[in-house]
């Protein structure tokens, strides 16, 4: 696929003053957008929500490869600065295909969520859990066992969490019942560091906290991804240069029900403007 | 959208020997298939499951009728002699524009249902779980009302019973929390048959039955459907005319895992050959 003529030409027309690319399959990467928010309250962020799309996390490896790239093509005729994949499914599949076609710093939530839970972990005993396409693309296994060989790490895919969350149970008889199910074989395991691997899975928190008790540690990805594109930003001299409220663009790649309900309580803050966009 | 330069030079093509064209978002269709199965054995049949763009449920009207005209289109260039959307949230916005749009006969799976519920039911108070997409379609309200405008009904989105079905967690205690949250507050209105708006839905009928009682009769599109396509296709003179145990064939627009095995539950047979299949 052929997004410019040159990475040189796109690069060069970036500032300090170009947006950053946020994109997920749905509303779950708006944990990461909230953060982002947080950190960096002058940088103007884009969030591309590819709801018509959604979920990736059941879908092939060659499709969710397919519809990041249209996301990233999107995002990029936005002139950004930078890319966040705040989807753990993409990030596992399409992280490295995105980092050398794009000519702009390319950020996935997963190696900042590893690097956290090995600074954190006392007895080197990590837990990932994910959806399907996370945990079977071996990327959280690979990136862990890349950092730390030695310490032992166990994943379970999750993929209740992701529609219970959507539906706004968070702290309920149903998703503790599930939560169970899915995390007492691996509370057993007597590890103390769980990655939450989905950007779905922090709204979670509470019911994942419950189950696990409170020797658990949990990581989300939105703080050390936040942290680490504040760092790439200030090396690459990329920061905005002011202090200011910087707004904030949504677009979707399809009208969803509750959307906006949902989302404000994934971002934390009103959604001003949806834009409803066609990608291919 | 032109599919056919007519009418009525694709209708003259079709005859008793073309095969039966059937589609869904996912797997849930391949409960009206294997009713298809035991009540016309002789009929091959084609089923596109568009896996890529799984769930319906929870898109938008016009991309719901963006997505049902492909498949239908794809399946009409096999030469069907009959269509059936074995998806309620399909059947919900997309039935009249395809039974408008196609030369060959279009069959629902909600009609079938509402007629059969209210032909059981002694106390016309009628119950409808289904998607949000199909309950916000007002389609089982509307087809209710026209056939019994005295009757009462009561309607009840249950989102996570396609993943619960989809997990595999069928007779489980979590399903079990879940039924009694959505349900019970239907099971207290005193409703005496409930249909099972969503094609996924039959595989929880053990759990739904459990909360529901012994004096709710659970009414699943599978049967009445496959009964009205008998129906009419002996009164076309497009039945089949041997006896033969005929070929399924089964079209996919992407690869998802555990298709098989849970495929497999839902159809209630082996799948010999799965194709994969590109549409818009």
């Amino acid at each position: 696929m052929k997004i410019c003529s040159s990475k040189r030409s796109i690069a060069l027309r970036q500032s300090s003053h170009s947006p950053i690319g946020v994109f997920d399959s749905g509303l779950g990467g708006l944990t990461v957008v909230r953060e982002l928010r947080r950190r960096l309250p002058a940088e103007e962020i884009l969030y591309l929500g590819d709801l018509a799309h959604l979920p990736y996390g059941t879908k092939s490896t060659a499709e969710i490869r397919r519809l990041s790239t249209n996301c990233a093509r999107f995002l990029l005729k936005k002139n950004i600065k930078a890319l966040v994949i705040a989807c753990n499914s993409a990030s596992s599949v399409a992280f490295k295909l995105l980092s050398k076609m794009l000519p702009v710093p390319v950020l996935d939530v997963i190696s900042p969520a590893v690097e956290e839970a090995l600074a954190i972990t006392r007895n080197s005993r990590v837990g990932v859990i994910a959806t399907y396409a996370t945990i079977e693309s071996g990327s959280y296994a690979r990136s862990l066992e890349k950092r730390s060989p030695k310490a032992e790490y166990f994943l379970k895919p999750c993929p209740l969490f992701v529609p219970l969350a959507e539906e706004g149970w968070l702290d309920d008889a149903v998703t503790l019942e599930a939560a169970r199910k899915y995390l007492i074989p691996m509370k057993k395991k007597e590890i103390d560091t769980l990655i939450l691997g989905c950007t779905h899975y922090p709204l979670l928190e509470k019911v994942i906290a419950k189950v696990m008790g409170p020797k658990v540690r949990l990581v989300d990805s939105a703080v050390p991804t936040a942290l680490r594109l504040k760092t790439l930003l200030q090396k690459e001299r990329l920061l905005y240069p002011r202090v200011r409220h910087a707004p904030l663009r949504i677009f979707v790649t399809d009208h969803v029900r509750n959307f906006a309900r949902i989302g404000e309580s994934f971002l934390g803050e009103r959604m001003k403007t949806v834009q409803l966009v066609k990608i291919p």
